[in-house]
């Protein structure tokens, strides 16, 4: 693979999207006409780690990358601006495949409104890509954080959940009956997570205290939120909206759904919470955005995250896994 | 190795550099008060492509990473500003060693001038590091780019050249006559490159035309720079600033030490262009930031790179290897 002919490859197929983007590809550096507030992230996917080559296709795999970045900057409800992304491609990677992996961040990007900037192409025994994500805001007060959580506060969480990890099961071969289009919604799911850039910056606007996307499961994140804010989370887990097939796909796992929808990563959903008399506004920003939101719980007193369900406390401190009853 | 314990022993040993600064660590995403004008370079290095465990200390790892990625910076002319590490950390590599690659970052960050804001740690079966560098300019007129050479301008570089390369030799267990001396700097070079950040604004302030860093050689990064601007380069190879003890590694490698100056990467000196009367201006830049500055060659109507030693002509068009005379 030539690194050069490669790059050019990369350059032919990227779009700016933003008059504020003055200089991109061949610099040393990107040039970008700045807002008040700069909020940047980087994550990174690896083969092996989080996709296979196996069942993720190249496209799936830059998709991915890109995702997981922008939904940190959906978490603080900032604008998506620019990416940069590197790819560290193995020798048995062809060319016509690593821009594959560049086009499915660029579809990704074109729908999310953020410019491929630049980054990097260097050869290395694992299939890799970082992406590092740069959003606006005009003020510190316009963005969410993980520390604002007060107790009364309602805590609310977007879309659907689980769905990320009982894909992840059946890509592995887990076989469930399930309908055809369950079976590919999971698929997809895992494959093509959805960043909520939009609903991030509607619940920002909606007046959301505290905020977090939930990268490794409810039981992890929402335990992240409640120990920045220093307060408790009592979630009703029999209230958590599990997507369809989720049930079905645990029981052929022999595992409970709750567990893949509190404790299974990649779904990439909004946790936030909220003061009571803002309840109407965070579910007009669902609304607006196209994406349910449902209420599954409240902040309390404390530092425990307890999960409850058909009344019986599961109670989570910190990291630990959730432990159905 | 624990994750979390690991991205909180980070935590721990970062310091923040600037009030700019609002959100870091513990976050979705950093936050930043941005100035006008945003320049971002992303870089990776990965073991056995650009180093060894065997070779370079943890520390040397997280140095070199960022060092790559703030020489961009230093090429735009830019202040430096924030950093967003990843780590990709086989389980073969400890806890203590992942926090040392981060310790050598950071201590370059400490001399830079900039603050590591945030970043990721995931399980890979390769070492790598990525670093995202966001520097910052009051206007794009501050910055210098890559394509504003104009025929006339004399040609310059910063430092000694060869030094990496000559390095990466010894490294490989070649053996030449050096004084210890020689054979620790050429070895420092290649694992622990300066970016000429302060000079890099210096040379901006003092009317610069284009720049580029030296990270491929010059014989590759010139041809980049011709190419952008849209004119032709010729260096009197003769000129170039050779490191010390570069002419002993390269007789016992039976090499051209020519070659090692001109066409082996990692020196990451700056390489400009800038109107013959603002010549004392560049070497005045030079003085200010503590580095020497020799003037190679002049820019020329074409779009050829040409190095000439010794008056006979060596065309390289484009990114083909020297070959020398």
């Amino acid at each position: 693979m030539g690194e050069l002919e490669l790059i050019a490859g990369i350059e032919r197929l990227l779009r700016r999207r933003s008059d504020r983007v003055m200089r991109s590809l061949g610099e040393d550096a990107a040039v970008v006409r700045a807002r008040p507030v700069a909020v940047t992230s980087l994550d990174t996917v690896v083969e092996r780690v989080h996709f296979e080559r196996a069942t993720h296709s190249p496209r799936d795999i830059g998709h991915k990358a890109l995702a997981t970045s922008l939904s940190d900057l959906a978490a603080m409800g900032a604008d998506p601006g620019e990416a940069y992304i590197g790819l560290g491609i193995p020798e048995d990677v062809s060319e016509d495949d690593a821009l594959e992996i560049m086009s499915g961040a660029e579809a990704l990007a074109e729908g999310a409104d953020t410019t491929i900037a630049g980054g990097d192409v260097v050869g290395s025994p694992t299939l890799f890509v970082t992406a590092t994500v740069v959003g606006w805001a005009e003020s510190e007060e316009a963005l969410v954080t993980r520390d604002g959580a007060q107790p009364g506060d309602l805590v609310g969480v977007s879309g659907e959940l689980g769905g990320a990890g009982a894909g992840l099961l059946l890509l592995r071969g887990l076989e469930a009956e399930l309908p055809e289009r369950d079976h590919e919604a999971l698929l997809a799911r895992h494959r093509r997570p959805a960043p909520r850039l939009r609903l991030g910056r509607g619940l920002a606007g909606a007046g959301a205290a505290a905020m977090i996307d939930l990268s490794d499961g409810i039981a992890s994140d929402a335990a992240h939120l409640a120990d920045r804010s220093g307060v408790g989370l009592e979630i009703d887990a029999d209230l958590l909206p599990i997507a369809s097939g989720v049930a079905a796909a645990a029981a052929a796992a022999q595992r409970n759904p709750l567990e893949l929808a509190a404790a299974s990563g990649d779904d990439y959903e909004l946790l936030f919470t909220i003061e009571p008399e803002r309840r109407e506004a965070a579910a007009r920003a669902g609304r607006d955005a196209g994406v349910q939101i449902t209420f599954i719980g409240r902040v309390i007193e404390g530092e425990c995250l307890s999960l409850v369900s058909r009344g019986r406390p599961l109670a989570i401190r910190g990291y630990t896994h959730l432990e159905p009853a």
